[in-house]
């Protein structure tokens, strides 16, 4: 061993080698070499710098670690573990198994201590600069002279791998714009990646790059040197940017025939050579899963610590209570998560003839909500103006003294960081965070939305120029598969509302929403208010889908002769054909269904109510590709989508050219009613070829 | 004006700007400012540096240009008109109008002259990196000493959102790492974005950056200084690194009241401004689209020009012909992007009994393909070692002298720079190129996939680990989702095979397609070999679906009781479900359906074969979301899919709890055979809640 650290803490770090070591063994599965090379920044973090409480994992004010190399970890719950979560020794054997709390990557809301779901790469890293954010913004709104409720910090252990991705660098350049100096990354520099060495494919100033960013940079020369890592982190504490540590380790320290190598990766080491490798820590070679009393006791004392810190906070809240009795009520609410009461009572109602993009009504029910839900908290990726996200006169979150008193989140063109920030401060606590592009533009930030979905985060997105109606910027810019693409993460919502009063009950949904994400896509054009939506969507929003327009044999207790079944801005295209329709003699139902989610979680008589199964006339219209819609639309019915890429013109000369009119809806439905159509549609002019 | 500069390039200067700005103006949309304000940096480029003949807009050795600021697009086009190439006035008089040759933003294979579909920011930089590594690697294949029959740069206009954008982030750094001494990249360096002064999210020092990337970076002070911008790029091009060459301009141009402001970003400056800018200009402010005819003259000296480059050219070809006929058949057959005879000779054909993962039948394609089929370039993201996607001894692409002789694309983490770079190279031409990583991480590269797609490039991905069978990574790692989220990407091949024979016929389909991208799904888990895929897979592949077993009955000319129809690794499932249903006398057909979107593309008379609407009672069989299966269950058939997150355990662990086994199949396939049991199904067991 290069470096002489002091006998009981060589002891602790060998201890959370030897665990990871043993767990990624028994498993034969895993990736042994992280931990063994990062164990002593780790130590040194969690033993001389984190403020936790193992009993209180949901201590408002604890310092958030995120180990953004998620395949490290065996590292994470081996800390867990010895510093007194409620995981034990049982939980680590069973490591990767069927129903273990050890899954092959942390999963947040699955362990306790776990702060945030990693393993894709470059998605921790941007976690944690939205913690950041949270925390500074937290701070600015409730912290008073003298009461510091909110005072915490956010550390990131990650990897090379993590520093590679576009998402980490995008969210690296935000955190130095905004100074984000309680957010503190050791990079565990260990040359090594799955591929080989990392200069395969990487010789870039990684610390240059990051001083570019403006933030302050350290490099420690000895990864197992624990002093010069609690030095570096302590001078990282005290500068006001963000700071990045590169610790030069060794991938699989101590493995006589791995260290250095990616054999060392993301494989088990195997009997003789973990043997070998405890023989080098000096470790009895035939003990498993040994943690050595004396570390235990280092460890521990987390326990009896975190207890200390969490009663001086409750002293402070307690004087912050008596100060400041309404904020700290508040606080104590925002915390929990839950709505003030009559937060949704300045929602808007439309009434007919008020027309506006789904967009407009969106950004007046941010308005309407900014005030009684100031948990809402975010911003759009350099498309404000578009997108209609900013709460007006809020200011914008940024860098300096009274910055965080912004409310505006100004992401720039970087729309993966974005999503991974909105999850980073939904982990975090105390707000709602929403965040805006165009719906096409989903894809960039794609990795964080299936995360978000993964660890059930409220989240918002607000996604715009949701259609071919966006008109003339194109196919680049007009999403046609999204909301195929949307619909099949499991655990979002995608909702596509299709008028005002939709709108804004979507964003009612999305506010209520507490155990997953939530997508609005909303038009760039503008829709009809429809008849039925004032009385019905916030009902009919909540259920998925509802019959917004009943066929007119109903009210006579008759089946309706077809059923038309249309999202978003197709909705006012059922309704006209409806009308048609049931005018001359074929009484036609209107459902909308702006969130298939929903619908389907619905009982089996609900959605027979609105989808009744003895009407096989169906038609469904929808501006995107017709992927899924045999669903609703059964054997019989008939889809209207388009099944190609959109084209470069105004919004309505696309609509009528790719058939989005009343008159062929009519047509298809007398069709389909007659039996003589039936399946997806081809539009009717794609315009190529 | 700040500068001066000699009238004539001034009054060129003007006629792109004034084009420009008609443009918007008479489409009332579009963004005229980044136009006004690179027309210097464009004009100093294709004025003195482009080597290209508008004439032959697809000669192999021209000098490639990018537009990666996509929006732009009228500056492209100007340039297009205005040096000859097969663009009218008219046709600029058309922008963003239905069926114009002028998008909103610049489409590959619609305007001669565009060289990559851009718009979506970040994808052209990264294009361009592309192509600067394919120009590389074909000139480090067919030159010879004397003979540079590959000899040119890539160029590229980039806007501060592209440069903000992750995946620009990540091909720079390969840039700088590859020592792609042949790209220059001209920033556009206007300091405004759409929601207002880039420094509202931006305070970064890009060039600082770009050094640490290990580019040549230079400062241009005054965006109109044409000769400041010229001797910038011929330091550029004498430069060993890739440059960057921040051009500081002023959006917007000459407007008296937009300029520097983002009203002048993305939208008409309107009538009245139109005026006033060309006033400004000293340009006639009543005339239209005007070209003068000394401007003109400047411009279109490129078609001559152009001709006695290619002229010159095709002399080098001949000489090369004579001195090295084979190799110059070879270059013109790669050019034209024909494959050899007999390049599919070496595929294998698996027999039964022979096991293997469809990543282990890639990996025996690739080493079958790599020789007869020398275009076939690319590489995985840091996963190669899982994705098996190495080309055996043939070295890693890589700077420095011979580097170019490597085959192996390094593209370490980084998938959406990865998904880029791939399509930059089919731009390019002369390849087939392809790229690697885990299926879950296809979310990553999303944005470039679509625009693969849209722009109709053969780009093949060869993702792996396409399920959870993946096992102890867990759900972060495990695709579910993503069969349906790339089957509605139009124009996307999406194939899942589901043995070794399929997964070569897979590879063979991949490389026989032309006309778009071809996503390959494999397994991480070893397969069966099943029976008749050695016979039927490669045409089978080509239809996209067929009867891979035919029920007992069908011998006799009968009908199947019931059809089985499956993808991937659930292939077994049905075969052997099948077996034991046939043997218990209720006949059973088993369809292959690795590829919908070739299948939906057969004729009615083949579908109906293979599935044949008189057969109702059907089952389907595929380890992920059950969206869109509807369409070939039907209404009376049930679907077997997984519609929630997987889990960290081993493959066979959650496959059973999952419901995976023959015996389910079987006792699902009695319940729809009887018609009681219809619809999509739950998971045995998720394991969670």
């Amino acid at each position: 061993m290069p470096t002489l650290i002091p006998r009981l803490e060589r002891l602790a770090i060998d201890t959370i080698r030897t665990l990871s070591i043993d767990g990624v063994q028994k498993a034969n599965s895993g990736h042994p070499g992280a931990p063994m090379g990062a164990a002593p920044m780790a130590y040194a973090l969690w033993a001389r710098f984190l403020r936790h409480s193992p009993a209180n994992p949901e201590w408002p004010d604890r310092d958030r670690f995120v180990l953004s190399a998620g395949h490290a970890s065996m590292l994470l719950y081996a800390l867990l573990h010895l510093t007194g979560y409620d995981l034990t020794l049982d939980d680590l054997k069973s490591f990767r198994q069927w129903g273990s709390r050890t899954p092959g990557h942390p999963e947040y809301g699955l362990t306790p201590g776990v702060e945030a779901t990693t393993g894709p790469l470059g998605q921790g890293f941007t976690n944690a600069v939205g913690m950041a954010i949270a925390e500074r913004r937290l701070a600015a709104e409730f912290n008073r002279p003298g009461h510091e409720v909110v005072d915490h910090h956010t550390y990131v252990i990650a990897s090379d791998g993590d520093l590679q991705e576009g998402i980490a660098s995008e969210a690296a350049s935000l955190a130095g714009h905004l100074r984000l100096g309680r957010l503190v990354v050791l990079y565990d520099d260990n040359h090594i990646q799955l591929d080989g060495p990392t200069d395969m494919a990487w010789s870039e100033d990684v610390l240059a790059r990051f001083d570019a960013y403006g933030w302050h940079t350290r490099r420690v020369t000895d990864g197992n040197d624990v002093g010069a890592i609690a030095d570096a982190i302590e001078a990282a504490r005290a500068d006001e940017r963000p700071s990045l540590i590169a610790v030069r380790t060794h991938i699989g320290f101590g493995s006589p025939n791995r260290q250095d190598t990616q054999k060392a990766h993301g494989a088990a080491l195997g009997e003789d050579e973990v043997r070998l490798t405890k023989l080098a820590y000096g470790w009895d070679p035939d003990a498993q899963f040994l943690v050595p009393d004396e570390a235990l006791a280092v460890f521990r004392a987390a326990v009896p610590a975190g207890e200390a810190l969490v009663a001086a906070w409750e002293d402070r809240m307690s004087g912050y209570a008596a100060a400041f009795p309404a904020e700290a009520a508040e606080f104590r609410r925002r915390v929990a998560g839950d709505l003030r009461d009559g937060w949704d009572a300045g929602l808007k109602t439309y009434t007919l003839g008020e027309d506006f993009a789904t967009r407009q009504a969106s950004q007046a029910a941010i308005a309407a909500l900014v005030g009684p839900v100031p948990e809402l908290f975010g911003g759009a990726a350099d498309l404000s103006e578009s997108n209609l996200t900013d709460v007006r006169g809020a200011g914008d979150f940024r860098a300096g003294p009274d910055g965080a008193a912004g409310r505006n989140l100004r992401f720039g063109v970087r729309e993966h960081a974005m999503g991974g920030i909105a999850n980073g401060i939904a982990l975090h606590g105390g707000f709602i965070p929403y965040a805006a592009t165009f719906l096409t533009f989903s894809d960039y930030m794609r990795g964080s939305v299936r995360l978000a979905a993964l660890s059930g985060l409220h989240v918002i997105y607000v996604w715009t120029h949701d259609s071919v109606g966006l008109g003339e910027d194109g196919p680049t810019h007009q999403p046609v598969e999204h909301y195929a693409a949307l619909r099949a993460i499991p655990n979002l919502w995608f909702v596509r509302p299709g008028d005002a009063n939709e709108a804004t009950a979507a964003w009612a949904l999305a506010v209520e929403r507490r155990d997953g994400p939530v997508a609005l896509a909303l038009t760039r054009q503008k829709l009809p208010t429809l008849a039925g939506t004032a009385e019905r969507a916030r009902e009919g929003l909540r259920r998925g889908g509802y019959v917004l327009r009943p066929a007119s044999s109903e009210a006579r207790g008759g089946m309706p002769a077809i059923i038309l079944i249309a999202t978003g801005s197709e909705l006012q295209l059922a309704m006209g054909a409806a009308e048609a329709l049931d005018s001359e003699g074929m009484p036609a139902r209107v459902v909308s269904l702006p969130c298939w989610e929903r619908f389907d979680a619905q009982d089996a008589a609900y959605r027979e109510s609105v989808l009744s199964r003895a009407v096989t006339a169906r038609v469904t219209i929808e501006a995107g590709v017709s992927l899924g819609w045999e669903r609703y639309a059964g054997d019989h019915g008939a889809i209207i989508g388009i099944d190609h890429f959109g084209a470069s013109a105004p919004a309505g000369a696309i609509f009528t050219a790719f058939g989005f009119t009343v008159a062929r809806v009519v047509d298809v439905a007398r069709q389909v009613a007659s039996g003589s159509l039936r399946g997806r549609l081809p539009t009717l002019d794609w315009g190529h070829g």
